[in-house]
């Protein structure tokens, strides 16, 4: 008898040399730089601080082989920041990590009914 | 070629109707309740507030058929506070449960070299 919904929940990161490279909410900001080509407005949406947002596009970027945004310069919008092919990457795989996460998770029992 | 040491972690909490009910903290306090049979040292071995812990504790039984930790009072030790089977059962469940998805999560090919 189970009188109380229960619901198993679980959150990924990945560290490169110890150190944090990727979580959700770094993913979530790359996504946002991708769609505003903006750091400071996808920190904005985010309730970020702009240096905040900047120091993790560094961190993510000095810990890949290849960056993962760049600033572009020039150009009739007058440049921006723009997602690499390797920013993108990085987040289809972080993504397809979490979702085989959430398919195991769903899969085991939690009867903890006690 | 892979230059970085790359790793996954992950992090698993159960909610019940919604609340959170267990997660990797709220296990700790119980086995360090279980192990000093006293709610304020436990508390401040992890540096929490008494009254947090307390909190911590009795949204737990109260989301349980069954406490999870009770007052025992009397006896020659002058009572005290200890974890029910209950409470040793959810501990171990719970420790099942991170176990399995730590496994899951060592399985996963991590290729995220860009």
């Amino acid at each position: 008898m189970n009188k109380y919904k229960i619901e198993l929940f679980g959150n990924i990161w990945i560290k490169k040399n110890g150190k944090n490279f990727i979580g959700k909410g770094r993913i979530e900001l790359l996504e946002k730089i991708g769609k505003t080509g903006s750091i400071a407005k996808a920190a904005r949406s985010m309730g970020m601080s702009y240096k905040a947002a900047w120091d993790a596009v560094d961190i993510m970027n000095k810990l890949s082989s290849k960056p993962l945004v760049i600033k572009k310069s020039g150009g009739k919008d007058g440049g921006g920041t723009i997602l690499t092919d390797s920013g993108r990457d990085t987040i289809s795989k972080f993504k397809s990590i979490e979702a085989k996460n959430r398919k195991f998770l769903d899969q085991i029992n939690i009867d903890i009914e006690l």
